[in-house]
Parts: C-alpha cells; structure tokens; sequence
C-alpha cells in the first residue's frame, strides 16, 4: 500500500523479516531461515555480528559522533589506522582513502569523475556482463540492459568490451582492447580509465584469469590509462583474501570498496586511490552521509577481528574447497539441469541449464527455509554469498 | 596522511571530534562547541538525540536487522505507518516510498529517471542556484560551477532557469519559462519535469514565493510536465513543517527526502510518488543500502516523537521569529557589512557584503565555539542549520 | 512515387518548374512567377543572373576544373582575392576563410568545433528562435522544436538563451547572460562561443539591435568566449552590407556564409576565422564537396560584379525604403490582420494575427503568380526574401 | 595567406591547378598529372566528362533552374527516373528518394535519424576503421582517431564493432555481434541501426564478405534494426555494379550515396529509404542546397549515358582485373615493402609494410605526374580510385 512498485525481493521472499544472528534470519512469526543472501554481499561477517555489536553498542552509548560530514573523528581515525595497518601495508599500497557517499555507485561516480580528470580523457572501458552502479555515470558502465533502459537518457561516455572468454577460452579478449588501442582508426577513443571486477558478482559469477588481469594492467600503464578495480562485491574478504587481487601482484590506480566494508550492513563507501593521482580539491565531490561513523566503528572492529591473523582468510579457502568438492561430487550428478560452478572463494555460481531451473531451485529453497538468490544476464546461476563466518 | 585531498570541513574545523549531544560537540581535548552546521541539515534534532537513540539500541541489543535490502521489515513497517498517519494523510497526499541507495543525489537520480520514464521526454529544468547532488545524473541539475566542472564530462538532459527574483523583484521569471514553452522556437525541450527547492540550502538560502511555485504547479500540469520537490534540505521541519510547502497547497508528483529524514544523521533517502506515477518495474532502480533498518528505526521514532503533535512546529516558529527579530535589530546595526537575511523557519542567511566577510565571520565564530558554515554562489551567506530542537 | 515523404516546398507549390531568370521562375506548361523565396536567401542575385551565367558557361567550356577538393586552383585564389578586396579590406579584417562542405549546417559544425578546441570549453550559447541547421551539431543549437524533434537523440552541448527583446522592450536580455557567467552557481557552463543571428530569418525576422550585439561582443572579450556571427541567410548583402554587421562595428572570431555566397544558387559554404584562432590541424574537419569550384567562380564574378562599388548597397537601402513605406502607407491599413513590420534590408517579414492569415496570405499570393514563404515559431510571419538585383 | 590551415591535399600537391579532362588534370604551369584520386570517388566518369558537360551547358544556356530547393522540377523528375529505370526496377528495389544537404556527411545524418525516428531508439553500431563523415551525428559513427579529436564534444550514440575480419580469419566477428544482442547483460544497447560500407574506401580498402554481409542482414531483421549500407565511396560503379551490394542479394533499409553520383564532381547527396520506412515528415531534415539542379542534370547524363547498358560494368571487371594481375605478377616481385591488395573493382589498395613507405610511393608518384593518395588507420594503403573510364 505505501511502497512503491520498484521493489523487488520483497515478492520473491513475502515475509515480514525480523530478527537475524549470523547466517540464520527470522521473520515475524518465529519462522527461520538460512540466508545465502547475506545484504547481496554486504554481510560477509554475519547479521549482527557479536564483536561488531559490541563496539557499536558502546559507541552510541558513549555518544560518539554518528555524523561527521568529513570531519576528522576518533571513530574515522581508527577506521583508518585499521585498514593502513592490516590492509595496505601487508599489500605494499601507497593509498589515501576518499570516502564518498555510503553506497557503492556513489563510489563509483567519484573514480570515474576522478579518472577523467587527471587524465583529461572522457571514455571509460567497462567489460561484458560488468556491474557497477545505477546512478547516471555509473549506469553507463553496467552491461544490464533492464537498468540501462531505466535511465531515461542514453548512456554516454563509457565503451563495453568482451569480459574475460566472452569469446570462449580461444580468443583473449585482452588482445583485442590491444588492437583497438593501437588502431588509430578503430572507433575507440583511448580511454581515462578501466573498470573491472575480478568475479562478477551480478553478471554471474564470471571470473578474470590472473593472466588477463595481469596484461589488463600492463596495456593500462603502457597507454597511462587508470587502472579501477571494483572491489564492492568481491572484496572484504569474499575471494579469500581482503581485496579480492592481492594474489595477482596489481596495483590497481583506483580501488571501490562498499558492501561489507562497515562489516554491519550500515552504509560505508571507500575509494582508494594511489596517492600520486589524488587530484581532488576540497568538497568537489561531496555528500552529506560521506561521515557515516558508526559504519567507521563497525568497519575498524571488524578489520581489527577478522584480519589481524591470516584465520579467516584460510577459514575461507577451506569452506570454499569444501563447497567445491560437494558440487563436484554430489551436485552435479544429482541433475543434468545443474551445468557448472564458477567464481572464486566463497563467491559462488551454480550455472543452471535454463533460467527457469535456477528459478525453481531459489524459489524450493525458500520453501525449506533457504534464501539464496540469482545473477547473470537472465538470472540463470544461483549465487552463494553466505556469510564468511558460517 | 591517510585521507584524500578531497576532505573539505576538516580543513575549517581542525580538531579531531569525538562526541555530541544535540547542539553539542566536542573535541579529543575536551573542547566544547556549539553546532550550527548540524550534519549540514542532517541532524534537525540534534546529535544523538535520547528518544532516538534509545529506540536504536534497543533495536540493536535485540538483533533487529540492520541490513535489509529491499525486503520488508517489521523496522520499515513501523516507519511507512508513521509517515503515512503524521505526513501523508494530514496533507491529503496519496503517495508511495521508493527507498533509494540511502543518499540524497541517489534519490535525485532516481526520481530523474522515474520522471523521464513516466513521460517519455528526457529534459529536465532546474533553477539557478539549485544543488541536488554530485553523482553525474543529479549534477546535471546542480548549478554550481565548481562541482559542475569536477564532472569530466558535459552535463546534458537538463536546462537551467531563473530562480524566483533572480531577475529582480519586478520580473515574474515564471513567465519567461511560461513563454518559452509556448514558442515553438525556443529552443527549451518540453521537459519531462521540473525539480525545485522551495528554499534553495545551498546556493545561498533563497526562498520561492507561495504565489511563483503555485504558477509553477499551474504550468506543470498544462503541460502534463510533472513536479519535483527537492525537500532533502528543506524538508523534515526546517521551514517550519515536516514537508516545506505543506502551507502553500502544492501536490507536487514527486517528492525527495533525505538529511533528516533518519532523524539520528544516519543514510536514509526515500523518494515520494504520486501513486499515479509509480510505474517502476521491479528492482529498475536499485541499490545495496536500500534498506539501513537502522535509519528507519530512528526515523519512526522522531515521527512518533515529533510529529505526532504541533509542538515542534510551533517551536520552531517561535524560535524562527527570535532569530528574525535578533538580526534585524540587533546584528544589522553592528556592521554595515551584514546585507540582508534570508531563509524561511530555522533555514536562515545572514547575506554579507563579501565573501570574505562571511569567511571571517565563520572562522571568529569557531575560534570562539560555534561552528557555522557558509553557502551561496560565492560562499557569501552565513547559513544557520542549528538543531530544531535548540 | 520516388520522393520521400520529407519534402516540403513540393506540397505549397505543386507544380514542375523549369526555368528561371532574375525574379521570374516559369513552369513546365509556361506558367510564369513572381520567385519571393529566392532559395531561402540564396539567390540574392536572381536565378542565372547573366555576369554569372557568362563566367560558368566560359569556365566549363573551357573544362575549369569542376571539383577541386581542397587544392588549389585558379578558381579558388580568384575567389579568395576577390573577397579579400572587397570585403575584408575596406571592413578591416584580418580573416582567413575555411571551405567547408558546401552547406551552411557543415559551416556551423566546423564552427563549433573550432571554437570548442580552441577554448576548451564544451558549451555553446544560441538564441531563441535561432537557426543554424540541421546536422546534429547544429541543431542543438536551432532553437526549432519540429527540426528538435527529428534529432532522435536529445540535443546537447548548448544553451539557449533569449534573443533581443525575447521578453519585452524593458528588459536586456544581454544583463542576463551577464549575470549567468558572474552567478558561478548560474548552471550555465561558461561557453565556448556565442553563435548568433544579426537578423533571424527563419525564426520570424527578429532583429538584434547594434546595441545589443555590442554588448554581446564585449562580455564575449570578457570572458574568453568566441563569437561567431552566422551570416549564412543575413549575408552576401541581404541587409544592404556584403557582411549584415559591417555598420555596427564589430569584429567577431568567426563567421559562417554560406546560401548567397555562390550567388549563383550553386553549393557553397565558407567559415571565416580570425587569424589568431585558425588553430586546425590538415584536414582535421575535411568532405568532398569543400572544393565546388563552378560555385567559387561564380561566387568571385558575383564579387566583383556587385561588389567593388557601393551600387548595389544604395539599390538594396532605396528598395527596402520603398518596401517599408509600402507597409506603413498601405498594407496595415489594408487589414487588422497584419500586425507588424520587422527586419533589416531587403529581409523582411511582415506579421500576421494569426498563423492561419499568413498561410492564406501566401497561398493567395502563389495562386495570383507570387511566391512567397512564412517563417516564425508557428509561420505566422511572411518573408520576404526576393532577389536583390529585382 | 587567405586561407585556413585546415587545407591538407594542397600541402601534398602543392600546385596551382586549372583545367581537367578525364584522368588529367592541368596546372597553371601547363604541367599534365594523371589523376588516380579523383575527387576522393567523386569523379568515377572522370574530369569534365564530355557527355556531361555538354548536358549541364545545355541546361544552363537555357536558365534550366539552378538551385530548386525542394521544389519539383524537370530536372529532377529526369533523375528520378532514370535512377529507377537503371538502378531501382533491375535490382527489384522498392526505394524512395530522400534529397539532404549535397554532402556525404548530411545523408548520413539523415539516414541516422530517421533509424532513430523509425525505431524509436537511440544506439547505432558502426564498424572499426567506418568513415561516414565529420559532423557531429556522422562523426560519432566514423572511427578515425584524428578526426574524433576534433569533435571538442564527447561523441554519443555510436557502438563501434568489429569490421569483417578485423580479429584474423579465424574469427567471426558477426557471431561476437549476435552474442552481444543475445546477451542481455552485455552492455551493448540493442541499436536503432547499423552503418556499414562493404569496401571501407577511407579506412583501408578493407572489404566485407558477401557471407559476412548476409549475416548481418539476417540479424538484422532478427532484431528489428535497420541495415544502412553505406555507398558513398563504394557506390556508383567503383566495385563493378552502380549499387556496391547488387551481387550479394542484400536489401538494405537504407542506402547513402555521395561522391559519384552527380558524375561531374558537382555536390549532390541522396538517402534511399525502403519505401516501408519513409516516415518523414515534411521538412523535418530540411537544407537549402537539397536541390542542386545542375548535379541532377549531370546525374541523369550518366545513369542514361553509362548504365543503360552492361558495358561499364563489364570494364570495370576487366581493367579490375588488369589490375590485380599487374599487382600480383609484377608489383609484389619489385619490393618486399608492397604486402598485399585489398579492395573490390576498381577500389583498390596496395598495402604497405610502413606508413612511410606508403608516403614515399606517394610522394615519387606525384614528382613522376601521378597523382595518387593514401588512406587506413595510418595512411599505409596505396588507393587506386582512378576514373572508372580511363
């Protein structure tokens, strides 16, 4: 009766949600649920976390800042320290943190407005099947064409190439962003930036070899273009390893993170850029909620909880092996509807034969109290983003 | 060290903040300052208000979801229902929420589309002086130059025309956009919808006439363009009432909320809409933070505490009526350097004779505990945004 | 059955034509006519004007090289000679002239981009009721919502802003472009040029006053911004100067000629820029046809047949004399119909009350042997273009 | 010192040129060239050819009309039906005749539109090394690097893809095309539109397949997008046939053709339109040289002088074939610096192994009295377009 049509989950899971802990959500009648969905990738440490509760509870008690604009605070300071200590300097990266407005296409816009302007270039490469955001600049970098044929405008400023074997495992796609760069007649106005996704998380599952990454990166520092990783989805630890690239040896120039960063679900968004192109002036870029501090709070416990030690990280690895071996081994031979698994970590994608299987299983799944939700182009792979902690 | 260049307030106020009470903050020194900035309109009741944060920790001590994606909650239930009996149905307003990525550009962006979507048409006009936000569909619409041109690429689909008085009080400006729809020459695309502030935050607390705004309306519906108002500043009290015309009997189709809407400066946006314009399909505009929980708890409860009844209102009236009083007879006798005042309710320009006076004037301010910034075009207004509930 | 829908002048005047001298035009079964439309302006010297005539006949027969692309010829230096000598010369202008393809929408569109490399700078400013094509370029900058609508893709890159006396006598409209570049919240980008009409032909024969345009010129110095005159209908004598501003004292960066400069009816279009900006690089704005060399010998012998005396300028001032003496003395008495007289020289347009009187007018006028075309907003103005030599 | 830097072929030519009769062309030295650019395709029956120019002398000496803006007239009429005498009814094509501006960039202009118009969206998908013009809607379509620089505007609307060939013989670029419709998440805009030339004249004499070609035009029709060939180079017999497609069983939606197609060099510029297409409204795209009667005079001398019958045809394969046995049995052998032919009749390229190479063969040809030009990405082709009747 008073929200507006544009809802979505809402119909596929008509319940009245309630309480969560952990993987387990319920709804207003008592009934549980696993939830495989997890805030789309924005609860990778669970509903409710106790250690991140804790610190939030205490800091609202204490009444700490819950908005700070870009005022420098205590709760930002630590947020900071956490991230430099436990995030860049194991990784050797020299960069400053901007923190935009708390959602990731906020992030977005400030990379891409950024890349433009240091490089005085306007086109952005953006990959087959890439998710990026639904705000205007953002949008044109987002492949889907139901959220682009929401614009209202055409999308300008941004040029789709092949993903990773769009074109099968014979043909590098790398090679032919190559050839339009050095074709001086080939249409494609060199561009101030590339934004790529290591595992695409809403384009379904789909994974970027190191190799591919690697060339992506030399063809960038060769033709002085921006190198933007959009670590929103596959970040946070969701590969295993914070920043979803630390095991490829690159240096991205630009790096977004949101989703899990405050590690509560409270809205958090970072840009990470290498020091040497911070070219801002004050405030060109801006945003009340850019100060969010009790996200800083919960994003500085849940750096200081799960990566001090290598534990979680190797937690993942195991229970991402272990998903593996039982689609492997179980899965598959239970249905000829079930084609493939892609995705790293515990970033999973189970390819169903048709659109129409991957539907039953989510919405069967559902019926037996397991949320678990669809990507890709036409919502054929079912995708586990459980919490990392299960 | 560790934060980008593009940080702005922290350069003003250089003093690492730590905790607050409604007008109230202080530093890691101990240092007490009255806060007039207020989250730049995101905190009408103050910092850490005790109704609100007595409800947010209760919601959180028992596990309630802070993440919810769209999904409907028993926190975003109780919100709906507050609006709907304090806002809607007091104004006899049939509208639905769309709940947006929790950031004021994000619900601009998304009202743009519904607007270009609904009509079919792809214009937008907007107001000189007007500020709706940086992320590339909403900059558009923003008249400053500064942020316009930190955009990297041009900025279409929208036309910019004069504000109330912008020509001086004896040019009707809605007349001349009255004209340039009539004349099939003029070069101005019959725009999908028109977007205002009826008190204009940023670009220097310029205030709309009851009398321009209804011929606005009138001209809106001749030409079948629909009517946004931007109430993200102007909204949730600071003019006097929840929503900044309820008083001028304007039903504009599309509303934006945002600041203090939460109540508490967490990230909340929601978006109004004439139930006759909803014509969203499911998840077309979509976004991770949609659903802060968080934001809604707090936001019920300053519905249920403050809207409830016509105390606050009036409150604020008196409080308005003290501060007219106290600047025309007390503060404009002191220099001759403060021009005029501006604004409607606790949304007041105190305009200087130059930017360097206001700039003088916010820096005095500071060095002597108060904490109040500047707008306008050239940063020449000296802008109050103080708790409601000072 | 073989001709697009598209065609428009075929459907008032439904008749096969053939041949043509000076003013008269006759039709396949002898009929004869009184030509008023002139190619829209561009038979300033009537249909095969016999100087002319005589130069073509000679230089084809002699196998003149017919198109020339951009090399040199002998028809091209007597042609730029000619223009030197005769018009800029004796208006002391240091130009240099750019062929562009022979259309005045391709002069408009090498305009632009000149003035936007040379600048920097994206946006144009263009007038209401202006005209200046309808290549994608240039028609974000004609303010015709008919011609608008064709583009299929929403028009960007300029701005449009009210002409001389677009909002009445008392107000200067050139104020308010001025206050737009001080306001730096205005929304207007600050242009790279200002492309403008001295007399708008298409757009109803609105006149800029000599006041006005020096205004313009000088805010232009101001702030950086080129300005380009379009010539293209106002040209090649039409107001009683070979250049329509030769009275008024100013100097712009640019201008565009095109319909009359031939003088022969036969393709051709020029771009004369000031010296000090000719900043193109070979062939950066190139086509086929900018070489139409049977067009610049015409265009030379038009030169120097009319031109190298003050003959012709004292004709056309006599001509349109009688012309306003005849509207005042006898045609508004002869009906409250017809409302106004406006234009300069031998342009002329004579208002009509209604859209509907002036296409009777015109249709009365074909069937009694006259052609004459309507222009305005809504053609609700009659013009009269007739040759100059008439 | 009267004109712009932007001249480019006088700089390579560097001679003041006179008079032209069929392959030879004269300076005012009396210096002979043979002329193998042609017009860049615009003089396919050479320099003043005789039959031609006894029709246009003809026609002048009798005040035939000269410029006709749209009306009809005899001349036209006479065109008319001979392009559908000898060119429409042979090829069974159920064509309209759009009349546009007199260059190849306007017809391209108006094809685009009207695809939009027509199908009511916005991308158009033209293919890497595509040259169809250079304003602003052309532009955008065109691939060259040096000329897109130029635009001073981002370039929108335009998806450029691979040609035919363009990622080795191995690969089908027309499946990579298909993929992207298919593929609802690929970020390819479903266009209105695709622009292709079957022998890319400007980008390197590459040419399309006839398998190629037919793929396209079955996904074409697959998804509803219009087939714009292209023909302003190819077209009017430089391949063999008037229409470059007549042998590949290709029906086109919409067909440009430029250059050759008034025979003498004189601008002319016409847009076939499937006759289910034409939903122009009158005037929409409009221009004031559409009606260039001398070009139609001399368009109608050639279809009635040199398609009437097959013997043009037959040339044109027969010095084609000279051609190509020339380069094979003797060209080849004398340098390892000559690589490969491309191209289709008497369109041909010689391919250099550097563009140096290619601008030294230029250079010597042109001390030696040959006047022959480059094109490709780098200007590494050697571009035969000598008269088709030499």
């Amino acid at each position: 009766m008073l929200e507006s049509n544009v809802r979505s989950y809402s119909r596929a899971y008509p319940r009245v949600f309630d309480r969560a802990i952990g993987a387990e959500i319920w709804d207003n009648n008592g009934a549980r649920y696993l939830d495989f969905l997890a805030g789309c990738g924005a609860l990778n440490y669970g509903h409710n976390n106790p250690f991140l509760k804790e610190s939030l509870i205490e800091y609202i008690s204490r009444n700490g800042i819950a908005l700070g604009l870009d005022l420098t605070t205590i709760a930002k300071d630590q947020f900071l320290e956490a991230l430099n200590e436990y995030v860049f300097k194991p990784n050797q990266l020299d960069y400053v943190v901007q923190f935009t407005g708390p959602t990731g296409t906020n992030a977005i816009e400030a990379a891409f407005k950024l890349a433009r302007k240091v490089t005085g270039r306007t086109n952005i490469v953006s990959f087959t099947n890439g998710f990026h955001g639904v705000s205007m600049g953002a949008l044109a970098a987002t492949g889907n064409a139901y959220h682009r044929g929401a614009a209202g405008l055409p999308l300008g400023g941004v040029t789709s190439l092949p993903y990773d074997n769009y074109l099968g495992r014979s043909i590098n796609t790398m090679d032919y962003f190559q050839q339009l760069l050095e074709d001086k007649s080939s249409g494609l106005d060199t561009p101030a930036a590339v934004v790529v996704e290591t595992v695409q998380g809403e384009g379904g599952l789909n994974t970027a070899s190191a190799t591919w990454l690697k060339q992506l990166q030399m063809i960038c520092k060769k033709w002085d273009i921006l190198l933007i990783i959009d670590d929103i989805q596959a970040g946070c630890g969701r590969t295993g390893t914070f920043l979803s690239f630390e095991k490829y040896n690159l240096k991205p120039d630009i790096v977004t993170l949101s989703k899990s960063i405050s590690g509560y679900g409270l809205p958090m968004s970072i840009v990470l850029l290498n020091r040497s192109i911070d070219q801002w002036k004050p405030a060109e870029h801006n945003g009340t909620f850019r100060g969010n501090n009790h996200a800083f709070v919960t994003a500085a416990a849940a750096l200081n909880q799960y990566w001090r030690t290598p534990e979680l990280s190797l937690e993942i690895d195991r229970k991402a092996a272990l998903l593996t071996q039982w689609c492997d081994q179980k899965l598959f031979q239970y249905s000829e509807q079930l084609i493939a698994q892609r995705g790293r970590g515990l970033m999973r994608g189970l390819v169903c034969a048709s659109p129409a299987t991957a539907a039953r299983i989510s919405k069967i799944a559902f019926e037996n109290g397991l949320i678990i939700e669809r990507s890709g182009a036409e919502d054929e792979v079912i995708k586990f983003l459980m919490p990392l902690t299960i």
